[in-house]
């Protein structure tokens, strides 16, 4: 690596969806360069690459060779299929990924220095998110690529940890049950209120009390409701409620007897 | 009503759980004379009386008959089979319970003045909660006991609502959805770190911002993960990491499934 100061470490952002906008935006404000985004539609790419001051391309053969550091965000079910050819000709890059769910090894055939750089969040283009209390999990092959790694995370967060494949793979999947799975509840929660009228908002105050209480308390010492106080009588007339809506039935089932199995450890 | 000033309003707590300690308690900081707690156990009853001036029983043919309002949260599956005893000699009082999930109906058998005060909010005793933002939702059966419902309310929260039974049951099912539901998500997350030896803090700037999302963007916006992305690859291999947790696949499944359901619509 050439450069002294950390911020002169040169980036080509390869993906333009919800993690590779609120990276590569938040790295452009902290001073990298930002070479070049590659994004597999002209508008994507163009977008992104006029709020970082790059280059866009939509071809993973135009990627330039010569930067210091390829932050890779694609759809995890087409990344490892695209490695090959984002590796090819890069022999002096460090080229990591950014997927929860991806093993480092994906790069190994194709590379000499490669790594992850996974930051735990929940990412919209929409929204800008604070980046200071983000945890980002850290991986690569070589360590002075990990103490890369983690000097350029350190300039947006201040809690940047190492963690194995194994690690990552256990926080993306947590990471699913504590941020998508739970956005889907609050969107079944939508769909209740907007049956009757009422607005979403009156559940904001309950939703941030919910989250807020999990700092302080367990989530087992922070459980409330009929299920774990084992109250059949509200069960049976919240199934009632749901009798056109087999789906979401089904999941009340399921998901009391959980909170009901959990409270007896 | 012979009082003046709304917090010359005297109550009667009946229950001594989670809302009652929580609402007991604010109530009477903002100056109202709680004059009596009941609760089953003698230790729920005394430490909420002596937090609000109160005196305790545990008998419900003790409580005094001559207060204005008598607060009943008693957990909904006993409710009904204790209101008789509860009305019992009340005449000149106005009762209300507290549970989203009671219609009104459950006094109109029993007593002439009547209603609902349902705070929306999770509560727990352990953890002190800021009531000025929670929605109260208020029903009565006479138009001056629902002035009064809304006014003791008033001093509390600046979200005084009328809701009718059939709304409040949409309301309290939502909440089981996005308070919960939603908590029980955590504590499957914190199941799926504490196997890795990762601490659970590192999740809460996740779920932070996933409740905050929804301050800004519809739930149906906020939406992220590999479910909405229809990521089956990344989907496969959470399923098979879950391959010892029956119950959690097919929490997983569901939940996959109707998240890309939602999409569609």
């Amino acid at each position: 690596m050439k450069t002294s100061r950390i911020e002169e470490t040169t980036l080509v952002l390869v993906g333009a969806g919800n993690v590779a906008t609120r990276l590569g935006i938040a790295l452009h404000r902290q001073g990298f360069s930002i070479l070049q985004v590659y994004s597999r539609t002209l508008e994507a790419a163009a977008s992104l690459a006029y709020q970082t001051g790059a280059r866009p391309t939509t071809s993973l053969d135009e990627l330039i060779p010569d930067a210091d550091l390829y932050l890779v965000s694609l759809k995890d079910d087409v990344l490892p299929e695209l490695i090959p050819r984002i590796a090819q000709g890069k022999t002096n890059a460090l080229l990591v990924h950014t997927a929860g769910s991806i093993d480092m090894d994906v790069w190994k055939a194709y590379t000499a220095n490669y790594g992850v750089l996974y930051p735990l969040q929940t990412f919209s283009k929409q929204r800008e998110v604070e980046f200071a209390q983000i945890p980002f999990l850290i991986e690569s092959n070589q360590p002075q690529s990990t103490q890369l790694l983690k000097q350029v995370a350190a300039t947006l967060s201040h809690r940047v940890y190492e963690a194995t494949s194994s690690q990552r793979r256990a926080l993306h999947l947590a990471a699913v049950f504590a941020c998508n799975f739970v956005n889907h509840f609050y969107d079944e929660a939508a769909e209740l209120l907007r049956a009757q009228d009422l607005p979403f908002d009156l559940l904001l105050p309950l939703i941030d009390e919910t989250a807020r209480k999990v700092h302080q308390l367990t989530p087992r010492e922070a459980q409330t409701g009929p299920a774990v106080r084992d109250d059949q009588e509200v069960i049976r007339r919240h199934l009632e409620l749901l009798h056109n809506c087999p789906s979401e039935q089904a999941l009340y089932r399921l998901m009391s007897r959980q909170i009901h199995l959990y409270q007896q450890r």
